[in-house]
């Protein structure tokens, strides 16, 4: 079981939380929670250390911002207690969960969950502080934002538990976001590939890096609200899944940005030319298309960085230009990624072609198009994203009754 | 260097640590700083166990309470780190100061110096996060209220420091509390002895158990304020003081309640039939005086209990009066102990005799008088805290001029 922070905002949710794990254990199941900071208590530690200095040793960010989780763990732990349920909090160093050296964005190495087995059979609840673990210097690391979901999802795989549910403040995975689709609905089943899409696409329910290890260990995922008992959603293998939806979600990115290079030589070694410096400077490119060329001595080059990249991959770019040789470079941070996401998809033409006919008819302009097994996405003007998501979802018969 | 928690209860203040720290490291020093929380987090997180239950376990209560520190060991090296000092943090279980397995208010058995020691001779200043250590079974200790002292002077034991300064809010010991008495003296020097009698004395600058074990050890103590720059106040030896004045200070502590018992039987047993039962209830009794015998077979007993014990006492002693057979009992908590400090009065007769003489000029009745080799404390009514303090302090030449 993982909690998130506003499960555990308060010490009243936090004894929400022990009823839940408490209801848990007395059904008869061997049972460890894994919880993050109280929430706004991480952002707030994260804060001292930026304000601390510029640059900051990793190291002793890490010291700091894995605080919160800890006492979550003592708390929970002592209130599981009271409720008569044997417990005890475990952090990082104790268990040990043991990652790499990456501090600030850890990988998780080996669980080590010889202990806890050995207590399940004496009937006691493992608390498990989440986010943090510690590295072979004996340096305490944590896992990057979201990270108490990997934790979460590690520790169900290393148990090979039966199975690991997050709780969160939503009641599950929705066909698209219900902040601004009215009509959608909740799924009762969702594969990890569409989970990893959708994840990555900003529909921030479960953090991406915790999706790709529960596939990888084939973790059966639950996403449920700490705030009712409805079942969730089973983020499971596509093999579980009978009735395969074509197009399970419509997903979208405000957090796109779109650089467009006009007149650029057309000759080998123009995209490495483009992308090295790019890359060289840590910016991620997402959606790549190469014009058709205007005459036959050039081309047009459109791609996509994330929003807060823009400013410095403009810089690299007008740097490189010189060597680079292009005529023009525009850059739009008013762009929206939107993408239909689907198992289905790979059984089932037109679906591309659906999206197409449904945009145009709106008139929107697609700006540029990418596809993947399981999803389309393309990037329009961002004023459209509403009109765009809502049509989608209309579209593929997504829209509740 | 030890900073309470008033000296790191903000980012400025915390700042402003790291330069002091970074004036001892670049004046050539081999430096490890031991810090508190940020001030109000514990107090904070003691109250989060709190309200988690009534009847909490102690190992819970340590994981949460010791966060605060480690928030702060973190900040302060980041800080020292972006004034070019080299640094890192250590937590209690990284050092590993190891303690008993007596949570809440362990004692401190072994402190490992030698990978700190290593880091010395590259240069580098150990941020320690005081008040925690870490048992043999691997589980998160704290030293008790005021712990981070202790952490200190052990640190300053185990590594043969030259000196242990104690930086906090007051820039010295003095003769006596500020607040009441507006002549009281910044003290340049004062004994190990002295500062104990102090600080049980409700004296707060320093955790009596930190006194205690540097004059065990024989660390050089300096109290002073992180502030200002003054030289602060030195606690050492008897020895190295050549001028001992026959009275350092004045004392009181208002947290004393008085208890009488009347017609007690006189026979042998009587104390302990008192005593044993309020020691079975975890009670501290202080001063202690058997009344001369009214006739030949009863007498009277008063002594001193902790005020917040007050109530409990007197339900142990109503419950045992049948067999102690006393007449009857009576409880004043409006009472006050105050104390006349001073290595010297080993040597010089006289002390109390002008302590009696001062306070009956001014009228004031004592009630109970106790003595040790360097102290004379008198109980008096509470009403007279301020006359008799400041009495005793122009009586024994105590005054500034």
């Amino acid at each position: 079981m993982k909690f998130g922070g506003t499960s555990l905002a308060d010490l009243d949710l936090i004894r929400e939380t022990a009823r839940r794990v408490k209801a848990e254990a007395e059904a008869g199941h061997e049972v460890a929670v894994v919880v993050s900071a109280m929430s706004g208590v991480t952002n707030r530690l994260v804060d001292y250390v930026d304000r601390a200095a510029k640059l900051f040793d990793l190291r002793e960010y890490d010291v700091v911002v894995s605080a919160g989780e800890q006492i979550t763990s003592g708390l929970l732990a002592v209130m599981l207690q009271d409720m008569g349920v044997p417990a005890r909090s475990w952090l990082g160093w104790q268990i040990p969960l043991l990652t790499d050296e990456a501090h600030g964005n850890a990988r998780i190495e080996n669980v080590d969950t010889s202990e806890i087995v050995r207590r399940f059979s004496e009937g006691q609840v493992a608390v498990v502080a989440g986010f943090q673990g510690v590295d072979v210097q004996g340096r305490v690391t944590t896992l990057g934002r979201g990270g108490t979901d990997t934790s979460a999802v590690a520790l169900a795989a290393a148990l090979g538990a039966r199975r690991c549910d997050i709780y969160t403040d939503v009641d599950g995975v929705y066909t698209s976001d219900p902040r601004i689709v009215a009509k959608a609905r909740k799924l009762d089943k969702v594969t990890y590939e569409e989970m990893l899409e959708m994840a990555s696409l900003g529909a921030k329910v479960l953090q991406t890096r915790s999706v790709e290890l529960a596939m990888k260990h084939r973790v059966r995922l639950r996403v449920c609200s700490s705030f009712d008992d409805s079942a969730g959603t089973l983020v499971v293998d596509e093999d579980e899944i009978v009735e395969k939806a074509i197009v399970s979600g419509i997903a979208y990115s405000r957090d796109e940005a779109k650089v467009t290079l006009i007149n650029v030589p057309d000759q080998p070694g123009t995209a490495a030319g483009i992308f090295g410096p790019l890359a060289d400077a840590g910016i991620n490119v997402d959606m790549i298309v190469q014009n058709a060329a205007v005459d036959e001595k050039t081309t047009g080059m459109t791609f996509t960085v994330r929003k807060t990249d823009l400013d410095r991959a403009v810089k690299v770019l007008e740097r490189a230009q010189p060597d680079l040789g292009y005529g023009e470079l525009s850059a739009d941070p008013n762009v929206v990624k939107v993408s239909v996401i689907g198992v289905g998809m790979r059984s089932h033409a037109g679906v591309a072609q659906s999206m197409f006919k449904t945009l145009s008819e709106k008139g929107i302009n697609i700006q540029v198009i990418s596809t993947s097994e399981i999803k389309v996405s393309v990037l329009v003007a961002e004023e459209y994203t509403e009109l765009a998501v809502r049509s989608l979802h209309t579209a593929y018969g997504l829209d509740a009754d």
